[in-house]
């Protein structure tokens, strides 16, 4: 017998709208735009709105049991100008995607099979979570400190959807103790009331 | 042996940002806005975040062969002021999700598992079409007409985001031929180039 | 005696803002964006802000008894950035504006002098339609199918503005019958109740 | 033998995107949002979406030789959550639309008949100005302030769109000398370099 | 004893989002979009998020009394696609910042120390006006007419924060009488209700 | 001697545009909207567009040796539909304004007198950061961590604007180590790599 637990998850922002049918990415241009320059028209094929590889999953053989595979417009050009971004999660069992945020993003998380524990945390530090089953679906809402954590002892399958092109993900541990270069670690052990080795330790494992 | 086909159709489109943390959407509300007036903040639960039932299957005994569990911010009120709804595809063998556009919402569909040839069709008028396999994501750009068919003799499962919390769904044939009051058959068999006989035929069909 | 009626059909849709006075489009450039780039400052004179010909009639000598001069950013510059296109429509007596959408505007029609049967249809197949006569103004709002219609025995003048540099036209009956490569008539046949025979005769009338 | 000017003025502003098919304007409503407040949507009729007496002259025996019949979604309430405002526009011979902006709509003027003086100034003080014929099209962008003057010796007729709902109007010279409260003759005697008796009879005419 | 009067103006408009975390403007690319293009990426340092010199006062000693450092995308690349601009204006005794408007930002004055009389007039010319002090703050609606006058003896510094990245002044007096090239002075007699000597020596001014 | 540091700091979010001149703030109406509904435009006044305090300095005695007093929509209905808060922000010797983001704003720093050193991280975990002067200015784009640290020995005062009427506050710490409900700390020693009792620790100290 096996247990396939599938989640979507599905993120949403307020991006100009497209001004044209279509504008693919040409990520080779070398001119830099907000956002991204087009490929010409005349070149542009059914190829150019595709993506593959969302049925493969992610290795979950590291420290947080987590994958994750985000197809912004880097990977798949047809996204350009249509202000979303698609992923697929994978978990381990006791596999963690760690509070984060996406700074030009909502996200909605769907439960395709299986179970997973998430919530966000609001302005005013209120935590909203919820155990999801199989066909759940849960938002995210922009810029919220979100986390999603399995449970169970099955393996999780998840799907994403983020609403920017690059929303992007400010994983908040790696963004605090690992930056490049370092946060000084004054400021690190005021802001956590820890002490500096503490600190410095939290710093060496990322 | 049994084959699983499995699609994810996400679509997005521009809307205001949200102008506060949630604001939950009030269904009841006796006040009408654009979008949806909120639930009082203190009320608002985790459920308001959660919506269920994306697991189960449509009901495809019919003659498309297909079924769609759209949800907007009418079924869902945690979606309101996020631009975005969910929908699950079903797809029976030769199952047609028949040509529609969106009017305020770009679409785009994954397919999870199986394989599912879909297209849409420029403002030139130039079709782009695809068969796709599981995994594969594809784009159908906000406003423009596009369809989904099963081509291969299994069942279709499907899901779907759309860029609005109520994108609207244009079904081609049933606007033109279904319309409450019918449209004068005398436009109908103009603009199709038909004789009124088989405008009147089609209408009698839906 | 003659009668001469003329009306205005207007369209706007939601657009970037323009970031600068204005952005003039450069449709020699070689680079590509969402929207147009723009011409150099220094260059630009009064002649960019200004189109001509939208008091020449256009030749309604066609099945459809219709004509139309759309203007968009391709053929005015001055409007880039700013979110609208002009365009001017003539009828000939039972001339028909066939069922069309607009995937990126809205659109208004004002009757000049003259009359027209005009509607949309709601996204809940939904007819809203109306005599218009000289003076009258009425809206088709972003991507809801609508048609305008010479019930008279006199030619319609029409003036157009719809609300997107390029807005698009989506004209139902071409979209899908005429799209080039064509749309499977396996697909057609099934969307409207025919069978394969009609729908391949409608596919050779455009 | 007559001469008939006609032009047509259009005008638009970025908006946020209707969130549903339409958002009919209840001018009644005591709530008051951005934006207005919507009729009940199973109350709306095709009557919401008509506006009607474009084709009537406004009267120009007044000072300037001109008249504007702008309609907002203040007297059409169809045009609420679609961004844009209709106006007819009446020039006697010698008749003049003041220097004005409109602080949320750009516009776009459009000669259907006769000829017409326009000008704008840009944010560096330069003039584009430019006399248009019959059937052309001028744009005036968002918040620059511009006039249109009748030079010939005919009655103009004009047409106008702007892209906001409530585009506003600031009409400089009755802004600043003919403001309730008045403005003090010291800022406005300093802003024009004129003495304080000449303002003093400036703001007498307002 | 010293008074020293500081004040913070601060104004906002509404822009398309940001869809990557930066996009520091490449002030000498030859190629200009909506906006300006941006740098490449990895030349980006800290520096382009940067500016200085906002401690300086800005030199009084003009007819009007007043400076002002305005400091737009232009000056500031970091600014890029984050629709803000900053500036500090000083007033000498009696000095103003004549009516002035911003075609596309809102703004915000806060008075930091000291007192200043400022005032908006709406589209409805009400005059909305108050003598402002230390540390209060003061909106003025985007494209609304607005002035800033010291009342006192002592000199006023200011700060300001404008909604656009590019928001444009346009001052009206020079914009209507200082035009290059010149407003006719049919027109400016006619919409100030002057005889054109007036006019004249009003446009000799500036 | 005494050494006055001011730093303003200013942020910015693409929020929708006004529909009107403005929008007053009801705070108190039943009805709940994206955003807030408005007063009855009749009873605006002047004071409805002034807000008073940000002379005054914080009290800093605290952990932190920090104090912020943040001007929402909430304290100001004038910001209503206009897109900014205005905040005061004061920092005790070695005050540091610990890391956080800002969901719904970009932020803009200006330092009026003194020195502060401030940084952001991007979503890719590099650290921009700069020891700020007198009159500097810095901008922090929407949704990244950033922090201020006063690094010097005088007192520090601050001005901020963010670009929302509502921007929000992720406070790191307190949102992950205090957020209420608790976050399990099954998730926040994975996240952390820490031990239990270390987390606890943590969780204690907000």
């Amino acid at each position: 017998m096996f247990v396939l637990v599938l989640s979507a998850s599905l993120a949403f922002a307020s991006e100009p709208s497209p001004l044209q049918d279509f504008c693919v990415a040409d990520n080779t241009s070398p001119v830099f735009v907000n956002g991204v320059a087009c490929k010409n028209l005349s070149l542009v094929t059914a190829n150019d709105f595709t993506f593959s590889g969302l049925n493969i999953p992610g290795n979950t053989s590291n420290k947080q049991g987590f994958a994750v595979n985000l197809v912004t417009v880097d990977q798949f050009p047809g996204l350009n100008t249509f202000g979303v971004t698609v992923e697929r999660l994978d978990f381990a069992p006791k596999g963690l995607n760690s509070p984060h945020s996406h700074p030009r993003a909502t996200e909605v998380l769907t439960v395709i099979k299986g179970s997973l524990y998430v919530g966000f945390i609001t302005t005013e530090n209120k935590l909203f979570s919820k155990v999801m089953y199989k066909g759940d679906v849960f938002v995210f809402p922009i810029g919220l400190v979100h986390f999603q954590y399995n449970i169970g002892d099955c393996e999780v399958e998840a799907f994403s959807v983020l609403s920017s092109q690059d929303p992007g993900v400010v994983r908040i541990a790696n963004s605090l103790f690992g930056a490049n270069p370092a946060i000084s670690d004054d400021i690190l052990s005021k802001a956590f009331m820890l002490d500096k080795k503490t600190v410095d330790y939290i710093q060496s494992q990322f």
